[in-house]
């Protein structure tokens, strides 16, 4: 059960509307690496957590945040796409919608073309739920698999790919308003890779999943003569170079070694058999009609 | 510029044919966390790389490898939906397909109730390029961000999924040719884990990149007073017992806090301003008709 | 059954081309509040409809009216992207298919910029079925649930949000044609707003369905104490301003109160059991590897 | 900013496991009409509401309540795929994952066939954000057109589908703990739809909005003639029995009309003009080869 | 502008309800090669065709006539939903909804766990728009692209997988009503096959359009030494057995030839220039931390 | 299993960066008809294949050397995105990246408005694999029946669409690097739509498949009276005279006749039979509440 405080977590208040800067600053709201992302992610790995408290407690505690999170981005894109009521006021005389929009400045037509029509003709100058190019977000993006140390790969990753999008953002603007929100989400950000890999820590501390994932399965039922062999598939060999190719594994259980010319493994070429004609699948050789 | 070699990489011969089996095993194939995303994965980044050449073409290894994964998922999915020609015959007299293709047993119902009915009718008894439950595959599922610390915990992320995905599989058959070809996918995935975490510890120790992604983004920049503090957004403090609540942060530049009662760190509800009435969002009064 | 007559509903041609509002012409087209969602949701509606046939053949007439609608717009999408055949002659010597399109103007570089650039590459300059960010329209926009209310008031909110985004594309451009076209479209959509809320009246009136919808669901069956509560979950107390916090509830079957510290209503924490290991989901404590 | 507080709204727990009503139970939580599109609703809603401040803070309090129903069906859907640990550890001798699922039974197949695979193999036994056939949850189901007229009408239509799926679950299970729930779901969803119509009545008090919506657009630029006329577009006539066919309309603007048949408006039969021949589209007659 | 025929364009009337078949009958219906497929590409290629009016109006047509064939199609589903009244009330007692439904036979089991739960949960016992795995259908599956020849031969393609799938589905029940329908839909895709046969020889015979589309590109632009090349990129050289080998292009314009060892015409490997590190994408070589 | 050569198969080296085209070139690499969809058409085609040898060789043969394709598109799309590294040094003073990625010009807005701003927050400047609006590649765009007539039929589509996509963006730049690389990309798509013709031919006159495809299945279970009749359902009747209306069809199998105003097949009004109250779909008459 959750309740709203007034206060949001951080400001998001830009120094003046920007339509242009709004479309792209959908992509941390609502693209895959999004702030939407997070808060489902976390949340359901949370609510499906079959494992230690401290786990569950901590993602539902991080998962939380991010709610906030949403509604800073929605509330600072809701703020680049609006003007001044004293601008409308005195563009009441033009008669297109546009100018007012945009403040009636002679670079509009260049406005126009470049925001997402979406962010006026569907949303009224409100935030939406989609990217930077207008994909509606999908569930897709909530990955929660009950393996905690798979999950929280995923979420570092997450984290990682976040801050890289922030800090390109935080590159494209010089309004300040804008810059000061985003130096948060950074710092945000900053926090939780290093929460993730600090956690990757302790489940392996813990005894309760190491590399490979999931390590509960028993790893003699694999094909183990492959398990430690890169295989180089294309030419050159600067492959051969990076420590994946030789010494230990991280995981403690095996040597790398590295295969030049990787073998087939089968003699199998993948050849069908023909089937049932009443599929109407083309056969080796022609058949008669079928009966029905 | 890509050949394709005979045989194909390993064995995808099932003792007999399971249409229930073939749907779940459209997961490893063509699911997220399936062969078609780290195929896609890979290739993407690695044309797009720009770091050192070691990188590009390690993925450019892996990426064309996991071709041949595909392949293999492929096969074994039309051969588990296969009947012998044999079968085929005798059942000429049936005047149900369904009997035909299910070898005519008594189960034959619940069969077909739970199999996937698009195997029949769309792929003619051939593999998908979907998930168990029928959703295409979507490049979404392909990550290339440019940068390599941020994608490589990715890949990891992928190869922790889709083990522990094929670990499930494994224990949903009896059938000693899926059981063998499974094996052989894990075991490249215990390779894989393995390899892109070494990766990993190559691109710190080359110094092209550490924790927080991206590391050379400035700092200082960012709101620093939150980059290492952990916030309790829910009841219960169990989330304090985790060394992401204290002690050194992984990234060895900050000491975590654990921060029980989170504050606002804005006095800002969020409010807009109302916008011009030709957008029609309802404002905070009453307005006059707009005009054209 | 379905015929076509030769003459469009209403005219559909623009003084000149306009390739950016073409762009926004989508959105009424193929989006999720346009023309091709309420002819699929009509139209399915009828044909699932079970109930009286007044409303199965209202139903019908006014899916197959839009249509027509689609029609008119696909025609002025169309017209909007494109050049006569002269100035198409003129440019011939012209080395860039972008001028010919755009009729050579010195602001080509911006429609190009801002036009969709599957209108040419795609469509061939033809109107796409697609809303105005490209995303392919999809019949999870088609409601039709086999409960007409529930239905009904469906439609009247695809004739409110599809009015609205006409009014907004109105004033988006000084097209007299154009206008006019919207101009029809807007009275269409005051009819059919009104339409489907004296539908529901009759609905009511008929005894077939009242709130809450579905009204033939044994209403003693709820949780009834908190039918016609008002649980406030945020900071402030602005909602207990409006009518739904008190007074008589408009199904006039219970009375609103307001519940400004809404209590759990249970000591359940949402904790899960652990489960079979052989899921590898993380569990409480460590475990032995699994057998196969 | 938001706080998570350790109970959940109500009891979420079944008396039992039931793999294949799991699948179905998805459609509340993760399909188009579940908590996850009215919690994403209306707080986007309330984040880009530029009205009167006890709307906006009134769709923040159901927003916030809808993120506790979100995790009440998380949480069920979690238990009714788990087995008991005792159940696990006593079926530790068979070779077969399913058999331990599903606790063994003789119907286990049956099962089997009719779950949902992804539970297994993607979530390991817990929610997913997806519906009852595994379609990935969208943001296309959120709302927001920053008209709260057109809006409310979306969100009581959105609560009548809701409860209108949530009754029908009711009646395909015989669980005491599933349908103790669904009576508190069924019960808020009276609420909500109480609400929203209400709602409603106090907007149009307000003298914020009426029909047509958007009532601030000059009704006098729309086609006026076509504005209350019922067009016949179906043979039979079973449609003019209505309301929505004579009489009054219900924004007291104008009266209906009947059109048995409905003329064309226009003599434009939506003939295209060609186009620049380096389109490649084809021509009207035949056309030499462009140059480049 | 279009009208509506009281009368369906063929039977649609199964001897008995049948919930499986019914989500199987939803491909040919919603699927990719299904009516809506059929009914929206053949209308938009109508309404964007700027070729001669015969072709126009035969798009039409059978455009128009498509329609007719996804409401036969909708109806027989709906049916197929359906039990009887007196079924219904007879089952008044049961307290199980899916009892009823199923007609109370031993085997409802297993057609709870076959059957498509939005059938009953979302639809209410009517069809739904989409296909046997409960993709919803996207516009996506609607081709228009200003050129007839290309779009005629994706028009062949769509009657000749849809043919295809509907002759498999007549091989899976023993429903004389569902037959009987089908037989219909068989005969009417012979025509339509047959039909889109016949308007390519037109295109071709009125000079508008041949192979390679488009014909009216240059062909001296292209790189002509590979025009007519056979590239074999696996082992293996059954290929060079098919007419694609050898002899004269269907075109008439070139000779096959057959090429075993296919080189690289290039030298270049690929390799990208590293971009400015205000991207952080990984360099060649550690940078200095950007500035903002 | 596959292995990659070092160098492309064609030059893939734009004169300039040009981020707006590198938008449109999007659309061959990841749009539904570019080099994505037949790459993994062409895999799954063959790997799917029970029908002879050399066609299954000739499959994987093109659907290998199609991954060459796809790298090939996507290098150029990187380098379209790239500066050199001399440029990037001169704006280091510049504080906003925009004008260091657009080469800091005077019309850099236009080109920010109009560029792909995933190609910089997503991808860091490389390709992606979406189309030319952003729509992810999804796998609904692979064609494998298991009929070769009908996938063939669908492959010359796809090299048709796609050699006129290439055709337009041919005429949409003056960059002789990129044009170089589409006149490659042209001529295999002459090759590739006369492979396809050349293989239609071979099937047919292997005696494995005909028109009407499936050809096995017999067409006296056809409804034989519409198997031939073209069926004009909208006024004019220009569609008469093309060769669709008279005279034998292209299977040799019946004559064309032309049908000025066909009838109903049926007196089927396609009325529903009310159901099961506890469905709560709307009844033709008022029903008491339902019992649980």
């Amino acid at each position: 059960m959750f309740f709203r405080q007034r206060h949001m977590a951080y400001n998001a208040k830009p120094d003046k509307p920007d339509p242009i800067f709004a479309k792209m600053l959908q992509e941390p709201l609502g693209g895959q690496w999004g702030e939407i992302s997070v808060m489902m992610t976390y949340l359901f790995q949370g609510w499906n957590s079959r494992g230690p408290q401290k786990y569950r407690d901590m993602l539902l505690d991080i998962g939380t945040e991010e709610i906030g999170h949403v509604e800073m981005l929605a509330t600072m894109i809701a703020r680049l796409l609006e003007t001044s009521p004293v601008e409308a006021q005195e563009d009441a005389a033009r008669n297109s919608l546009v100018g007012a929009v945009m403040g009636g400045s002679r670079i509009e037509d260049v406005l126009v073309a470049g925001m997402n029509p979406q962010h006026l003709i569907v949303g009224g100058l409100g935030a939406r739920p989609s990217d930077s190019m207008g994909n509606p977000w999908t569930s897709a993006y909530t990955i929660s698999s009950g393996n905690l140390l798979a999950d929280f790969r995923f979420n570092v990753t997450a984290e990682s790919q976040g801050r890289l999008q922030v800090a390109r953002l935080y590159n494209m603007t010089d309004d300040r308003g804008v810059k000061d929100m985003l130096s948060f989400l950074l710092a945000r950000d900053t926090m939780h890779q290093n929460q993730w890999l600090a956690a990757i820590q302790e489940l392996e501390e813990d005894g309760l999943e190491t590399t490979p994932v999931p390590s509960n399965f028993p790893q003699d039922l694999e094909r183990t003569e492959v398990s430690y062999q890169f295989l180089n598939h294309s030419e050159g060999t600067e492959s051969a170079q990076g420590r994946w190719a030789k010494g230990q594994a991280p995981d403690g259980k095996g040597q790398f070694t590295y295969v030049e010319h990787p073998p087939a493994y089968t003699e199998d070429e993948g050849l069908l058999n023909p089937v049932d004609p009443r599929t109407y699948g083309t056969p080796p050789k022609p058949v008669p009609p079928s009966a029905s």
